[in-house]
């Protein structure tokens, strides 16, 4: 796994940005809407919850719209909240297309009494037509953008390698969720994203619950990133604000876009979500 | 607030390093525990969970031993688990010497049928005398450290201007802890930390609710960070491994150098929070 072609790694200046909460607290999801809805190649997503109707009207444009194939790893103890969102859409793993959705953990823990339990994935990032790669301490959810206050670190350039490596190895770890199944071909562990050649070899790691010795070969590559350049970047500058009215109006046409209404149902059908739904995840739910 | 001497930010190599989980899921907070133990200056921390007891051994050695002046600023929604560990330890404010302890908390959120709530700080991060920022995922807790799966990113040189302005507009907006009454002096959010001057101006600012103007006067330095020099470090092979029980016999005896045994308590006294003390803390339960 050490090898491959990481040629595509060196596009751009590499760079890293810091963004802390500014006056206007959705500035940071501003940043990863703007960057999602440039995205022309791919996402890799690792994500703890995910609960955000706006963002996930995003990546489906993405998918739909410039057919960039998702990769999309969510933490298993928040995973339902996502299964009820989409519900909640109708959306079908029909409606998935090029989009690969797949559960993570953390490590399990056995106790002396016998008592076993797992952790949570806490690292939270995504990666960006394999040239950016966003972290922070967000989450994909209503609180996370309106209330907590968060950070975000972007990776440019050749800084974006350790995140390429880190999801590959998750990925590798990773299981099917049963009510999506695949709709795209499983990643190649073995080569860097955006390479995608899958072998049967490639796809027997995918589906081993643990890949250790691609995490000990990849360990030290993970831990340095490369900076070469001087750079300075103030994106705040271009962003655009964002309302809640704004997706209220456009979400409805955006989704029925999509589907052509083959659910028959009204633009208020999938309006409904975004005042109701965040109702589903108690841990996040938007008062009224 | 924009002005003040930067010089010492330049100290050292400007870098970033990202630190992804290797086979041994501690690896982290050995580095975390490695730059605290380190620390000649200051520790300015932002933390939204803090149970870790062997963490505040460490801190409260860095502050006893070597006069370091750490700045803890804690999320209000966990804040009382902290205080109740303190208590389980039988930690004074007269025991945390050098060290103040404030309480920091996210946006108000103001419903339509009135109801309000506030969020909660998600941005994690810890500067080591002013020349290096630890960041990431983690939490100072047994779970993030044993069974959660975290990324860390370690900012050092000109990379920690951000995360210093960003502590200054923190703490000025952060509210003192009744059950731990300032032991030093308050910072001065108009100068960068080390560079100690408390002025009228800056104290009253440390005691005012917000601190609008400078976060606005702040906000676009806060967003760039300088790289300079091309750096490889891979840190992990000098990193000692820790284990609880390196921890449970030098605990007692840590914390019994620090107070001379004044509580006449024997080392079992001290021991018995790394086994109880974790039940105190439901969030992060560590079963037996």
């Amino acid at each position: 796994m050490a090898g491959g072609d990481w040629s595509y790694h060196l596009r751009g200046r590499p760079s890293v940005d810091v963004y802390f909460p500014s006056d206007r607290s959705s500035t940071i999801k501003d940043l990863l809407r703007g960057y999602i809805r440039r995205a022309t190649k791919m996402l890799a997503i690792v994500m703890d919850t995910f609960t955000d109707v706006e963002i996930l009207c995003d990546i489906l444009e993405a998918t739909r719209k410039r057919s960039v194939s998702v990769y999309l790893l969510l933490d298993h103890v928040n995973l339902n909240l996502f299964v009820e969102m989409c519900e909640n859409l109708q959306i079908s793993s029909s409606h998935l297309t090029k989009m690969a959705i797949r559960s993570v953990q953390g490590e399990t823990y056995c106790a002396k009494s016998g008592r076993k339990f797992t952790g949570q994935i806490k690292e939270k990032f995504i990666i960006i037509d394999c040239t950016q790669a966003l972290t922070g301490s967000f989450s994909f959810t209503w609180m996370s953008w309106q209330v907590h206050r968060n950070l975000a670190v972007l990776f440019k350039g050749s800084g974006v390698k350790p995140f390429d490596l880190e999801f590959r190895r998750l990925y590798a770890t990773s299981k099917p969720v049963s009510t999506f199944p695949a709709q795209t071909p499983p990643l190649d562990v073995d080569q860097p994203l955006g390479l995608r050649s899958p072998t049967q070899a490639s796809q027997r790691r995918v589906h081993t619950p643990t890949c250790a010795p691609a995490r000990h070969t990849l360990a030290p590559l993970a831990q340095c990133v490369f900076q070469r350049h001087t750079t300075v970047s103030q994106p705040f500058i271009h962003q655009r604000s964002f309302s809640s009215n704004y997706a209220a109006r456009n979400l409805g046409r955006r989704l029925q876009n999509f589907y052509g209404g083959v659910n028959g149902q009204p633009d208020g059908q999938f309006l409904r979500p975004l005042t109701d739904f965040s109702f589903v995840n108690q841990q996040d739910a938007k008062p009224q």
